[in-house]
């Protein structure tokens, strides 16, 4: 199988993505080898016909007036057509008019598809506390759709236009081949962790269908799809105001999927595991990172014990710069996990580093130095804290914290 | 006032430090102007005669060897003579062995004062998970008893024998007027929150007083000094296994302190600040500081609350590079506040920024750039957050997160 992914894969859609100015204001002057993420600034995905859309989104109380608006319009289960993103600014914490300037965006993208103002969902990421420059981004709108296509070109367009620090497009598909040889197709596409040029997170991830699934179903295999993937991705422990993922399902490809069938357990398997692979993209190009890491815990007491300890390790800038100095530093993980507020009796934690073990009843095992010191200089590193609570498992996605900071913190023990 | 304060100040004490080797292996060739935290590291302080003790201990569920055996001595309500300390190794996470090699070096220090070796506390800090080498530390303990004096230099020593990747000592002293003119003293040294080249944060404090208070009033007035001093450092998240606090009171001024007394009032509040004072001293200096932060939180509709938001936005990376980079990104801390789990109405939310400005009832007020950046060079920065929901007030205090690390993080609106 070829490994090209993009958004138009599923049948029905199509995508753009164009240069408001945002990005960069001298339009004229982009030179041909100019990685086009760093100027498409406005992206575009649209269903040919209606489509059901399901969403999760950020947590934090603070949510950006893109996101509000898309989560009213998801939640009254509106059918829409496709959703415009835009990059640089994340329309947050700007009061009133930012719900008026996502409208008005909407509504020059819908004018332009000949449908409403509230079929076409809005996504913003970026700075907050400035308004969006509306100008800029309703001039370039009819560009922006009159070259909508289902091309490859298009689509990666419309993905370079949501990335702001990333340094690599996050793009899956799978084709799924459901009871009686009838065949389905989704796609995703998504910005990043990278948490801090564009002043948040504000992950981004857009997955289009080609399946027919009702919206309380599509929903329900999302949340699903998310809890050990997205939700399970930390670069600095900052959750922004913007995070939103969402499926749009358009029955394109005339195969119905119903709740508690098979196909939908299929199907539902298929979407979590195109959210863990962008979700691994996404700790494997958090800003700076150099290492991609992630951490299990077996044997907890309970999932909220387990869920606790994969995210303080997860978040330890101490655990992170440890990761980057490629030092075996492993009592730095013990004492997360003590700190975590998991209960746990530290006489009987275990803890291994890309299989080796490190810590065998809370004591520092005898390791092989240079063996851990291999281990760690892989890009891939997993750390595994096995209790002997009970059997509740976790695990969490992160990256290192690198660099001069890390200079400081990853070196010591040489 | 002469601003020189050192541990012995309160009468009846002495303390000392030594180099063991375990800093600087090649003792014989310390250049003459190397400083001395570079290479003492065992340090004691004594009293004359018994002191009542009181201890606030690390809430990590993995404690280190030294710190547990100190526990069991003070929680006994026992007297003690002093405590004996060492950095560089934490002797944590190395199971039985660890308490029997504290029992060790505490009752070769008891042998040379001629008392038990339940009167001597022990503190380590430094790596975890390796054995402490205890032939080193033994061998220099006649040499650092037989040197204990009541001086400002061997003092001092005491304290760089202590510290670990802390660029500056902290120590502190005052004399207390109580009731019908008489004077009691206090004095107090810690070592910090640069968390990373000794694998903990380990951070130590000691007390010393030569009033006369009981064990349980003792603890009572520690417990409440902490509450809002040390309890509310952050540097870098991370909880060390080794974190102690202990005051020693010997009672050598003469002057008892009764419980329910306007002295005891006093005497609480002046240790009260002498505790601010430090954690002061330990946020300017945590590791990389380039930066003191001093964050508020006024009218949270509860003290749990309250506590959220100041560590969610103490503990923000996204933050703490900010501050680095002196850019009034004020979104990022609108962010923290948003996803610190606390509950408040988004749009009553104002912020300030070392007193000017900048989020009026959840939207970014237009504030002076210049102004902002003026504050930001500062070194020292205060955030103010300001709900509407309740009375409720807490406070944390931490530094900014640097270097390159930043470079990253800290310059992007230029």
């Amino acid at each position: 199988m070829e490994d090209i992914s993009y958004i138009t894969i599923p049948a029905g859609f199509k995508a753009n993505g164009v240069a408001s100015g945002m990005k960069c204001s001298d339009r004229a002057n982009i030179k041909p080898d100019t990685p086009k993420y760093s100027y498409l600034d406005v992206g575009l995905v649209v269903s040919d016909t209606p489509c059901t859309v399901a969403g999760v989104y950020t947590s934090n109380l603070v949510k950006g007036h893109s996101l509000v608006r898309s989560i009213d319009i998801i939640e009254s289960k509106k059918k829409v057509r496709g959703i415009i993103v835009n990059s640089k600014n994340a329309n947050a914490a700007v009061g009133k008019a930012g719900i008026e300037d996502a409208d008005l965006i909407a509504g020059s993208v819908a004018k332009e598809l000949g449908c409403t103002g509230d079929e076409i969902l809005t996504a913003s990421t970026g700075v907050i506390g400035t308004r969006l420059p509306t100008d800029l981004i309703t001039s370039v709108i009819p560009e922006l759709v009159s070259g909508l296509a289902d091309s490859e070109e298009t689509a990666h367009n419309s993905e370079y236009a949501m990335m702001t620090t990333d340094t690599v497009p996050k793009e899956v598909s799978a084709e799924i081949t459901l009871a009686d040889e009838r065949q389905v197709r989704i796609a995703g596409q998504a910005k990043g962790s990278g948490m801090i040029h564009p002043n948040l997170a504000t992950m981004i991830g857009i997955f289009t269908t080609d399946a027919d699934i009702e919206a309380d179903l599509l929903k329900k295999m999302l949340k699903d799809a998310v809890k050990y993937t997205f939700n399970r991705v930390s670069v600095d422990g900052d959750t922004s105001v913007c995070d939103m993922v969402i499926v749009l399902a358009n029955g394109q490809s005339g195969v119905k999927i119903e709740e508690g069938s098979e196909d939908a357990e299929v199907f539902a398997e298929a979407l979590r595991s195109l959210c863990e692979d962008i979700a691994r993209m996404l700790a494997s190009d958090g800003e700076g990172a150099t290492k991609f890491v992630e951490v299990e815990v077996y044997g907890a007491a309970s999932e909220a014990d387990a869920k606790l300890i994969v995210s303080a390790v997860a978040k330890s800038p101490l655990c992170k710069t440890a990761f980057y100095g490629m030092d075996a530093n492993c009592g730095r993980i013990l004492t997360a996990v003590g700190y975590s507020g998991a209960k746990f009796d530290p006489e009987h934690v275990d803890i291994k580093l890309s299989g080796l073990l490190v810590y065998k009843d809370g004591i520092a095992a005898d390791f092989d130095e240079e063996e851990a010191s291999r281990l760690l200089h892989e890009h891939d590193i997993k750390v595994e804290i096995i209790l002997h609570e009970g059997d509740c498992y976790d695990r969490m996605f992160t990256c290192d914290f690198s660099h001069e900071y890390v200079t400081i913190n990853g070196s010591y023990r040489s």
